[in-house]
């Protein structure tokens, strides 16, 4: 197996983007609409937002990509979700899936297990225990963050990754990837970045981004962290120990290292 | 016909609102709540979101203005907003309309024109294929984004204004609003407007807040498109390419400008 | 009656928090969603935003705290209020309401009254205009914001927590909390709070926060608001008249003081 050269690839897809403004429709959380909106842009693509049963498959067929975040479901949202996945499916759109919470109570568990049984998903992201739990191990969760799992994150995401037929990108300190058989480490991030909420839903929003280019979606979405959280780190940099700070100086990194190419610092293996 | 001396119109506008605090009752889309109701305090007037069908009609009609936003579509939201408008027309609220996406899906296209016959609005702005669409004329829209139109922004706004019988504001890099018979320009704005999300919708917002003092319509939304283009040239000064600042800076030039009255470099013609 | 040591009470709650990251259920309205999660943040709790029926009772029931907020009131959410708001009492989760814009409609009246009927509550925060309505006493509240009581806030406060049986914050200028028998008064605060959306729904969140860690609520209550209004003052020494730098100075001062415990000039009598 070559070495991946997450940079040449990056640039390249980020260039694609530049080029193409591909549609990223978001059915996603109450909470970071705004703000994954804006990630989007900041990557040079273009965000939607639109979770009406009446119009989701219409959008997601002329999609880019197709998020789906589960993070304030409903059983109205369920049935958008359900619909849009599979005609994003059929129109050969890439769809990315964040099973926030999956775990935290037995509906988020549930649905987010219909979800990757109906819909064909790319990629997968989610902490330790929403991966473990959709991996079907045991994971302790507490609302939407992952306290402990059963496996350590590299066993979560080769088996998630398995059983979901997908790629399953498994977030933390080090970001573990993987498509079953080949693992790819992400060391990229700051510990400011727990200090925000919304940036693991951002973080999934650069994955769709990049998986917008097509396959392979392993190296998209590794790459895609190590955009994500280099940008943190650049943002903490200029911010420091300051949230509000931080946030704003995520969008400018994003910002500028999109339009910039300046990749220096990435961390993949 | 006067020349329109924006800057004095500006001046009385602002006075009178900072005089009268009046309140703007947004039905808007999950996007930018918190963005539009920020600029509406921005310039003085006080902002209230609420879209229940059991609450809509009484909110509307103690209104200074009523804005429907239509970003992110829902059968619920479609009877909220045709209750809420039908309650301010009765009432003489001035109403104003975003038509978010319209023609990108047909959901989104029947919505709007079903809000244009059954409501009589004051204002209607969006960017040239939204408007296109209302005005039956050709258009491409990808997501909610203006990608063509089958002609010029001065074409599309005259005409939208003639066949909805209401003021039609087109944005884009260079604004046209019109009354069907009359035209303005407004040649404020930045590029950096486009890198951050909900910027058209807090553009209708200060349509709205303006509108809440009443006719003339053209000169208040001509007004309040150059006062927020305005504010975004400001925020640039400050915050250069950097989107995340930018969005800071526009909060802060937003209430500068209404606040200290310092409104040089207003381009209407 | 012992004075009250705002400043020892604070650190100590502080550290509690710090060390087991309470789980905060917020059921709140689509404006201040990534607002008050990142309040929460800021505080060192965890925020966990869930509104659907079929997993609130879940949810509230393994929190540290539940807030329930009514700022865009809707008839399924209602039923998810009182659900989970009954869940919380069982299992013995503190409970704070945030009764935005009762009396502004009659629903919210309505609703505002309803909840206080059937939930226990530890702390019901609002402006004087709200409280007033809950106590039974005459209001003008021009959408959500408080315009002239028939008594002072002293008054209100008594009344209200008289009536409810609970701990009653009625902030403004100053802010007056009150058991029914014992008053506190909190003089932080900052006039520039009220040129953003939202820092009434944050207030409550730090009131949620400090009462994760259980009785007195009184003092919670007090304590909570005198940070926040501290906060305030701390952000505009930063910010100045710049609304959108204010927002961003706000986290940045919610976070500094939560984590260097650096707390001069709280004004709690």
């Amino acid at each position: 197996m070559e070495e991946f050269d997450c940079r040449a690839f990056l640039e390249d897809r980020l260039r694609w983007v530049a080029a193409r403004k591909p549609l990223v429709h978001h059915i996603t959380n109450y909470v970071v609409k705004n703000e994954t909106a804006n990630a989007t842009l900041c990557l040079g693509a273009l965000p939607v937002m639109a979770h009406a049963l009446e119009e989701v498959e219409e959008m997601a067929s002329q999609a880019g990509a197709l998020l789906i975040n589960m993070g304030t479901p409903y059983p109205d949202l369920e049935k958008a979700m359900l619909a849009a996945g599979r005609a994003a499916n059929r129109a050969g759109v890439p769809v990315v899936f964040d099973p926030v919470g999956a775990g935290a109570t037995s509906y988020r568990t549930r649905l987010a297990r219909k979800l990757v049984e109906e819909i064909r998903f790319a990629v997968v992201r989610g902490n330790a225990a929403e991966m473990a739990v959709l991996a079907g191990m045991e994971a302790e969760i507490r609302g939407v963050e992952s306290i402990s799992t059963g496996g350590d994150a590299e066993a979560v995401a080769r088996s998630a990754a398995s059983r979901l037929g997908c790629v399953a990108a498994v977030t933390g300190k080090v970001d573990v990837i993987s498509d079953g058989s080949r693992v790819l480490h992400v060391g990229n991030g700051h510990h400011m970045l727990a200090k925000v909420t919304g940036t693991g839903c951002m973080a999934t929003t650069c994955i769709a981004v990049m998986a917008s280019a097509g396959e392979p979606f392993l190296e998209a979405a590794a790459a895609a962290l190590a955009l994500f959280g280099l940008a943190g780190e650049r943002a903490a940099e200029v911010a420091g120990e300051r949230p509000g700070s931080f946030h704003v100086e995520l969008y400018n990194a994003l910002y500028e290292l999109s339009t910039r190419l300046d990749l220096e610092g990435l961390r993949v293996t």
